[in-house]
């Protein structure tokens, strides 16, 4: 079950793509277009459009159809590609994922239905397999996204081994953001060796997990420093891996003071020399001045740079 | 502030109205407008569509909206409901919002967005204010949905109090689901004053929050007892009231044994004749005939019964 239709999984870092909004908070698909490309030729193996870190759950679903749409037209390759297609509402999910597999993406990062929290684990599987049987594509290549401290709920072992038993071509991963390596470790040993691939949720965890058998990161800083992230990842073998963790910990140390939406925002707002990128969804508020001139001055002490963002 | 566009503010039971499903899922309009009448005739002052206990959060908006107006097509009087708008997506909100104010319906009780747990005040007073100013209708009234341990965010008194002086005519209540009663009281200590309606989120506390100046109750058990439950509400100044709530308290720890939604549904689906009314969409699953059976023991030993409910 190790192989996708092309024979080839994506590995290595990517980026929960952020979303920029023009001045009446509306998606802004051109300049999200502009910064695919930007990310995919800056350090990112394959693209998360509606992670997290992109605000997705702040979009609505015709929102979120409608970029992705925007993205591939713009020339970003469907198979770097895999949207977050998590929803609360079955029939939201099922659209997504769909649409998803139908404009030939590598894959869809799904999110467990995340308003009820005392749901039991038949409950999630069958939410699961639900999805899965109604977009009913062989194509269907889905990661488990488990992120405890935001979602509240997320994925046992259990659950995940019943995943893999009933849909073992269609389930193949999970990005793992419960901050636990515990958890990332038992998931690998778990599960690695039916091709079930691991990514971690933050560079901070790249080389452990890489050393326990991962497959890379999706990260929210990969968003502002994929290149540096990439080069932990190119090297995790080598004698400079100490080294280059140490590094990226530095810009993610400085990111992380802040709330890290606004704060990712910020920075790449300041590199593309574009203030409007800054702009968030409520409930999500802007940094203060204070606030983001005390971040870039924190990344500009370690050197910190986006080549080529300015357009 | 205390006066709606009509002079009239909703009080008294509430029910967030159970959502029946077809087979494959898809929401049953008919089935949900019969129910919306006899609630009104057997109990309910009025509901709440796409509650908690709604399942709304696991229904897509355009399925929403449809239901909202297949039930006012069907005769069901828009001055007595109350539906839930709240959705994670500014734009989601704003839409589902903006229909019942078209629809004319008494308010709309909103969540706050709760995909995103580290939000502050001002994230939420800016997410409400964009809600209210984009909807921009003075006939709007807002009931702000606190329920923090499903939805793991919720409403500060200082939020509550920058939300009534920004727009005293438009926030105008709360249902306070936080199952705590010195929550409620504190809320109606501090805002009743100025017309600001408290509904408890359980009957367990009608009659404490009666005598504490509250409005009523929105309760996912008003769905099957909402006649016993305005039979304390009506009575609640009088001496029966402690053996009323003692009689209501009966059939709701029988209830609550059980996963609340698909209990609540069973018991319609028995006392309608119409199993099908049992189906709940994942992440819920059905109670297992056993546990069924157990619940409709309990309460036939307490002689619950829902007169008029057969077709």
């Amino acid at each position: 079950m190790s192989e996708t239709a092309s024979g080839r999984r994506i590995r290595g870092v990517l980026a929960p793509v952020l979303t920029p909004f023009h001045a009446d908070l509306s998606p802004d698909a051109s300049r999200l277009a502009r910064y695919c490309r930007w990310l995919l030729g800056h350090g990112c193996a394959a693209l998360v459009p509606f992670g997290t870190t992109s605000e997705a759950n702040s979009l609505s679903v015709d929102e979120r159809e409608g970029l992705l749409d925007a993205i591939l037209e713009s020339g970003v390759p469907a198979d770097r590609l895999l949207p977050g297609t998590g929803a609360c509402a079955l029939t939201d999910a099922v659209r997504l994922t769909a649409h998803a597999v139908r404009r030939g993406c590598a894959g869809a990062l799904m999110l467990p239905p995340f308003y009820f929290k005392a749901v039991s684990e038949d409950g999630f599987f069958r939410f699961f397999a639900e999805v899965i049987q109604r977009v009913g594509d062989a194509r269907l290549r889905l990661y488990l996204y488990h992120f405890p401290p935001v979602a509240h709920v997320g994925f046992s072992a259990k659950l995940v081994e019943r995943l893999l038993q009933a849909y073992p071509r269609t389930v193949v991963g999970m990005k793992d953001s419960s901050g636990d390596l515990a958890h990332t470790k038992s998931m690998l040993e778990a599960f690695a060796a039916v091709g079930f691939d691991v990514f971690v949720g933050s560079e901070r965890f790249l080389l452990a997990g890489m050393r326990a058998g991962g497959a890379g990161c999706i990260s929210a800083t990969a968003n502002v420093n994929a290149g540096a992230i990439d080069r932990l990842y190119q090297a995790w073998r080598t004698p400079e891996a100490e080294k280059l963790q140490a590094e990226v910990d530095g810009v993610r140390t400085a990111v992380e003071k802040l709330p890290l939406i606004p704060a990712a925002k910020a920075i790449v707002a300041h590199h593309a020399a574009d203030p409007g990128w800054a702009t968030v969804r409520p409930p999500f508020v802007d940094l203060t001045a204070a606030q983001r001139d005390a971040l870039l001055a924190d990344l500009a002490a370690l050197k910190f740079a986006m080549p080529g963002l300015r357009s």
